[in-house]
């Protein structure tokens, strides 16, 4: 396309300051957090940041005049090549647009735009005493409108779900430019059964079906108390068979994590002072409720893992549920320390099986780990199956990058041999596109179909979510 | 369409045991427990009970084929005339294949054939201290399928939500004869965002996107503990403000229910025993979880309401828990006695609003039943604003029956006009669809473009959810 008219058609919508178009601005939208992205550049023929609906419809009615790729971008903090132009095009940077429009606090509900980071989100609720409960590692950074985007979540699933549970409402800007509000034009309900549920398909389309530019948001009151347990299995089954005999005893921890082996290793080689327990794996139970529960559950838990461990501490004190954290807390950044020479790559790291194959996937990656010459450690929200890999490598070295590679292949593959999924919570993106004719099968059509009536121009960030040669079958 | 031939083709592919043909019959399918069916009988021209996924698709596949409507049905207590044959057709009726296919254990969910009755999954799963939280009032006659097809729930939404939460996927036949998994062709994952979520979307499609032949369902601990507490407000403003005070004080009951002035003097009337205080409202909290939690947030919730209330009582002894519940559990019958020669209808039955407007709906519906020389009778889930009104009529005059669907009619209209919901949690079927532009305005396009591409024919369900005419703007 002529990037020169597109500037100019761009500069007309917006004026000058909400339009990016130097190279060095347009590189630093080619990449996402992604190992892929790391290898390839996708530089957009230009960037804009609309902060009102009306920007972003006239934006959309543009492009899908001339027929222009749009890819619309949040933090930029994910993993998975879902927020970068891999066609080209438009970049749709809503990062900037940080307004909490309302907290409505008598009908546990807020209303947001796009780009409000999820910390600053919470932040502001916590004056309420709500909060919002999904929680991703990276709440410092991403948007909301990234979270909507890819159903996001993080280690406190197992109790409170993923984004999609709280989001009650959208208004979202239909590829040619039109606007829907989702949930009800006018509703604040809760509890809303009327029409095809809209607002669950948007959640988690990676913006392949149009542009959110604003999400109604329930929120729930923050709970009192908090407890730590830290539980160390001398065998590896014991850890998820320990998990399901607590679910079992009846109750649901708000984060259930675990460290295997390589994990233990890689954060006492980080911080050997954190001296965690040699054994083939560590859990660490998190509690939340009112104080009376959290102590209930925090000794039922302690008695009911017992017979399975070696050691295990409860604690409700913060500067103790600090330290027995602290394993977790630093196991990421320890990954990419295993090796002096080496990084932790994003790649086949968020991969969720059966709580009943756990044990069996960490060890089928670690022999796959050996398989293809790469390091990893593994540890992750064990209490809903996601699984965190870090492969570690030297990425400058083209044969090791091809090496990982071919590690995170396999890794998916096993994933979906596990009878579990590719992504259990960063999402398709560009890099796992390709898996979704053998994760899903004939369903693939159907997103297709789906897919090119929403957008029959193809427009809204191609090749994302799966690739459009899998789903040519159209179901009509 | 040619019964005969139909029917011919149905024996063919079924076996005469499957297939109904006689007019009683077809007459017992006619209705569903809506007031508009007990007006308007709706005979199908032939009804089929498949109980396989190959039986539904060679249905399908036939009726694509020859352009007959297809109702899918569960047991036919909906409220909406969601599963009655509204252009003819076919019925197919899933009730009869009520196979619990697996109870997985060691992963939390189930996989059960759309005819399960509610009650009987939680019966098997209470064996494993298990259960599916959603509690619809018709629990011991409601289908799994017809749960997911309405997206149902009950009084405990509140802490649980709604049935769209538990399903982990599906297995769906498309309008012409496929069969698609959602949620991953092998998947037992807890966690996923792997694909568009077409499981959320098929779930309360109301069977107009195609068949659920087969849920997968995530299954949680069952809670050891529970109480009861109830607390009478002198004004009714006062209940609604309790219960935000409860939520500002971090906890969240399974259950907040709400008698009115006329749904305490209904009560009283009917069961002068049970002797319910006079007052403008009455608040029953269910709590659950564990024994000490239980204990703590029933006494948090009493200090809380007190200033507030003119009485209060906590619970957790199963014979006095089930006094204070007696109010709550006869209202429903208690409604239909008010007058003696009356019976309870429902038409405008569950709609929900905000929370800070269930005051102000409460006596806008007692002034238009006034308007319209009906009796109302309310009570409802007042947690999430889902507001019960029964309209109290004689069903044999026609001039009642007008009146009452003029006061159904202004009920659903009120609803939106408070920023709520025509439906919380019944569903939308017929009785609603022609409310859909008023509630979602140019979302209803989007939907209709969804329907027209995955049943072209429009064949699935007709009229139900939204009507044709309003949704003639395609959105490609």
């Amino acid at each position: 396309m002529d990037r020169k008219q597109l500037g100019q058609a761009m500069m007309a919508l917006l004026g000058p300051d909400k339009v990016l178009t130097e190279e060095l601005d347009l590189l630093y939208y080619s990449y996402d957090s992604s190992f892929h992205a790391r290898n390839h550049r996708f530089v957009p023929d230009i960037v804009v940041t609309p902060q009102s609906t009306e920007e972003v419809s006239q934006i959309m009615q543009y492009a899908y005049t001339h027929g222009i790729p749009v890819t619309p971008r949040g933090a930029g903090s994910g993993e998975t090549c879902g927020s970068v132009a891999v066609q080209g095009g438009i970049v749709m940077d809503l990062s900037k647009w940080q307004t909490i429009e309302e907290i409505d606090t008598a009908n546990m509900q807020v209303l947001v735009r796009p780009g409000v980071i999820h910390a600053n989100l919470n932040k502001e609720l916590a004056k309420y005493g709500l909060f919002f409960p999904p929680d991703p590692g990276s709440t410092r950074m991403c948007t909301i409108g990234g979270m909507i985007a890819n159903n996001s979540s993080g280690l406190r699933a197992v109790k409170y779900g993923t984004t999609e549970q709280y989001i009650l409402g959208l208004e979202v800007v239909l590829p040619d430019g039109r606007v829907i509000t989702t949930g009800g034009i006018k509703s604040r309900a809760i509890k809303n059964v009327s029409g095809l549920n809209l607002t669950k398909l948007f959640v988690g389309s990676e913006g392949t079906l149009g542009v959110i530019t604003k999400a109604r948001i329930r929120v729930w009151p923050k709970p009192k108390a908090r407890g730590i347990l830290m539980a160390v299995f001398p065998k590896l089954e014991d850890a998820p068979a320990a998990v399901l005999d607590v679910y079992q005893g009846g109750i649901l921890p708000s984060g259930i994590e675990i460290l295997d082996e390589s994990a233990i290793q890689a954060v006492n080689m980080y911080k050997p002072e954190i001296n965690l327990p040699n054994a083939q794996a560590i859990l660490i139970f998190e509690v939340d409720g009112n104080p009376a529960s959290v102590e209930y559950e925090g000794n039922r838990i302690a008695e009911i893992v017992k017979p399975r461990t070696s050691q295990v501490e409860w604690s409700t004190e913060p500067k103790r549920m600090a330290q027995l954290w602290e394993g977790r807390g630093v196991v990421a950044t320890a990954a990419a320390r295993v090796r002096e020479d080496g990084s932790r790559v994003f790649a086949g790291e968020d991969i969720s099986v059966p709580l009943a194959k756990v044990a069996d996937t960490l060890r089928a990656i670690r022999s796959l780990g050996d398989k293809y010459g790469v390091r990893v450690v593994n540890y992750g929200h064990i209490g809903d199956g996601n699984v965190h890999t870090a492969p570690v490598i030297d990425p400058e070295l083209p044969e090791e990058v091809e090496r990982a590679n071919q590690l995170a292949d396999a890794i998916h593959r096993l994933a979906i041999e596990m009878n579990g999924s590719t992504t259990g919570e960063h999402g398709v993106g560009y890099v796992r596109a390709r898996y979704a004719p053998l994760e899903h099968g004939p369903a693939v059509d159907v997103m297709a179909a789906i897919k090119q009536t929403l957008d029959p121009k193809g427009i809204m960030n191609p090749l994302k979510v799966f690739l459009p040669e899998e789903g040519i079958n159209s179901v009509s």
